[in-house]
């Protein structure tokens, strides 16, 4: 049975995500279509992504800067392919301070072009490659079909931009972030995310190569969850990014870009959630353990509490985010339910008889019933409650891949393609034509999700055939119903 | 004598900002006229105030969230004084999406009426209260005299939201952030502000009272670092901020608002830097410590840099922020320059003289020559350099708490003003009336900085007369010159 207020999976899956997002107290519309406030819950789980994604961002050398929200409309249209792929997607302004602009002003959609003209300021000599930036910031693309987290006019992201003396250097640092993002994804979110390259249809608008990660939700469709773009020289020389080499010649840099956004908490929701609610992996997850003190008499209040305050204070002490659920005149069974709805991974119970035998009752979020639970005797919290958090962490990441591995079909004709994308993902060998990609997505509602690189040892294979049109394949591709 | 590219401060104090902002490069200005980019060196400075602020904020209760960038313009027009301070600042997006909207879209200027709006749905009742929120974004005020930081069309910068019960809660909360603000100040950026309350002239629109920490540069001029706005029941008017008390009878919420930008960082430029360059207090510096290896042969070079490497390593071990500067080709007196334009707190020398007698020479950036530098021994740099930055993070404070002190002076008459504003600040007794503050900012140039909470045991105290018109006094205001 579903909680109250949300429908059923089974029933409507869309309406389940609008329904999770509202109960779980993530995110709500914003007053300007399309737009969405991101709700003190849903914020923290963002940061938890956000602080993951920085950290390893850090690691692998990166710097943050900032670069304007205003892009003159001119730099748009500097690189062919990126404005044809924008300009239907702009916010623009037209006045600022009181006047009408001379040149309109474009909100950005996405920085290559401001960052571009940086760059080549920036970059002199190969001395000052390769350079490695990331920016933390907003984003406006004009949305038809809004849905919370997964597609809002407004969203949250970081984008990281650099440049590179040689091809090789460029083409190593996009499949470096797209690990990044993968090992993010997988052992942070427990999204067993899948690494490919997009089609040529789907690249980004500007790219000679986009790859990106694709993460299996609850109803086996898939979701784009990051992308990372070789850029080749396209907006090198769309905005001269030259550099002198060590011979003292003129050269273009080589540059690529990758984002990942808010989407990535959609993901989150759609992976791991279900007819409870959310279910959030205890690494990102803002609460980590919740402890519901129960009681009836007051005398047993004050005991209840003092032991909670302890035993709070105990799992604070070794770095574990805890809440105590103080609130007054809500019955223990609502508030079960409700840190059900919110996903936290681990609820604790104390009672008066737990007081008692010195333990408290342990409920595991991914286990549901009796299985889940377990007493930890108190003077054992320090250790087995981390522990316990990182064995959820693991059951998750386990779970999801089984759920994906359950619904990773290869077809070998088109008829068997149409019938694994009903209820899951169909690899075939495909000639990677956007002819035939608007073919299939015509008739089974399937895209090419991307060419996965496991699977994938070479390109234009010889004696490959695409299995729809016939073609010379490309590589294998998979295909499957998506966000 | 001033370092290389940057003009003396006594020569030209604004061009010495500006020289240093570059030379440092900490920002740039950015193709859209009045909007910055923020470099990695000067974004880093930015995130090490951002994380100070964000762990007081949390500390203190407040829980982050996200609302949109666009706001319809109708909304802005809610709150009569607030859309009459505004509107001139206004960017107006027109278009979207490819086309002509039917309500233009402001870009936000500030965030009262969209948080406004959404709180009038988020409280119901007494216990939604006290709410209390903060943001991290970007905001756009059309900004006709721009200067990198200290005015830019876009800023970076946290905006708090706070609705209370009553009037009481909601003043003890724009003061608890207040004080936040200074303890951020002074322990942090090592600025000695002064906390006090804003002329109504001078009050944000849509205020009832708004209070302000207010710093002294370099130069003696004052820079508003930071305010808190007592909002009173004006903006839950405008926007419904309604809730049932214990009484079930529907009451207004009181509100505050509070923030402080990017323009933080002008303020720790100018409070401390000198005419090598930038001095950065060690808690908010970027790199805390850079060692810079000496030598001359190739034999030498390689036991040097083993020896930096291990001191380095040794460093970052016990949490200090330290770079290695392992650059070919520059010299060692143009690598010290280096990092003096940078304003790292503590330079350490390693050459193989060093290397023998297991030591390293430190060089504090506050001290200028021979008196600022001293041998450590490196079985003793795990304490010993820790201290040496608490030591200079308190040396800083106090200099510029004694610079401070020297310009502050008490005018009995409105000619000892006006020859105190010349190199310092003035406190008088002071009506408060716009006419009396235009006068003395016509004639002096100075204007009405705040009225010092430390120094006013009573508003309107009986017999004071303003120093200036002879009206009665509100209380003693600080007059200044400001940026």
């Amino acid at each position: 049975m579903a909680a109250q207020g949300v429908t059923p999976r089974s029933e409507d899956y869309a309406r389940w995500y609008t329904d999770v997002v509202k109960m779980a107290d993530l995110a709500e519309n914003a007053p300007v279509r399309g737009c969405m406030i991101i709700k003190p819950y849903g914020y923290e789980l963002w940061e938890n992504i956000k602080n993951a994604l920085d950290s390893r961002f850090k690691a692998t050398g990166h710097r943050n800067a900032y670069f304007p929200l205003l892009i003159p409309m001119g730099f748009i249209e500097k690189e062919a392919e990126h404005v044809e792929g924008f300009a239907p997607e702009l916010a623009v302004v037209t006045h600022g301070g009181g006047k009408e602009l001379e040149e309109p002003l474009v909100v950005r959609p996405t920085s290559e072009t401001v960052i571009g003209h940086a760059f080549s300021d920036w970059i002199q000599s190969y001395r000052d490659l390769p350079l490695l930036i990331n920016q933390w910031c907003n984003i406006v693309r004009w949305e038809k079909r809004p849905r919370l987290f997964l597609r809002t006019t407004e969203f949250l992201w970081q984008e990281g931009h650099t440049a590179h003396a040689t091809k090789e250097e460029a083409i190593e640092e996009t499949l470096r972030m797209l690990d990044v993002y993968a090992d993010m994804a997988i052992n942070e979110c427990a999204i067993p995310v899948i690494k490919g390259l997009k089609s040529q249809q789907e690249k980004f608008a500007g790219a000679v190569d986009s790859y990106s990660i694709e993460g299996m939700m609850g109803n086996s469709w898939a979701l784009q969850s990051g992308t990372s773009h070789f850029l080749g020289e396209n907006f090198a020389k769309a905005f001269g990014i030259q550099y002198l080499d060590e011979e003292n010649e003129l050269q273009y840099a080589w540059t690529t870009s990758w984002g990942v956004s808010t989407r990535m908490v959609g993901g989150v929701i759609m992976a791991h959630g279900d007819d409870q609610g959310l279910r959030l992996p205890p690494r990102i997850a803002p609460i980590q353990v919740v402890i519901t003190p129960i009681w009836k008499t007051a005398e047993d209040e004050e005991l209840v509490f003092r032991n909670a305050k302890q035993v709070e204070n105990l799992l604070r002490e070794v770095g574990v985010r805890v809440h105590l659920d103080s609130r007054e005149g809500l019955s223990p069974g609502f508030k079960f339910n409700d840190w059900e709805m919110r996903g936290v991974p681990v609820r604790l119970e104390i009672g008066p008889r737990d007081v008692e035998s010195q333990s408290v009752m342990a409920a595991r979020r991914d286990v549901p019933g009796k299985d889940g639970k377990q007493a930890i005797p108190v003077d054992g919290l320090a250790t087995q409650i981390p522990a316990l958090l990182d064995d959820i962490q693991q059951s998750m990441l386990d779970a999801a891949t089984a759920f994906r591995d359950a619904r990773l079909h290869e077809a070998a004709t088109y008829d068997e393609l149409k019938e694994q994308v009903a209820d899951g993902w169909s690899l075939i060998w495909h000639c990677g034509t956007p002819e035939c990609e608007d073919r299939i997505k015509e008739e089974t509602k399937a895209s090419s999700r991307c060419f996965p690189l496991e699977l994938n040892e070479e390109w234009n294979p010889a004696g490959q055939k695409c299995v729809v049109c016939g073609k010379p394949a490309f590589g294998k591709a998979w295909f499957a119903r998506a966000y």
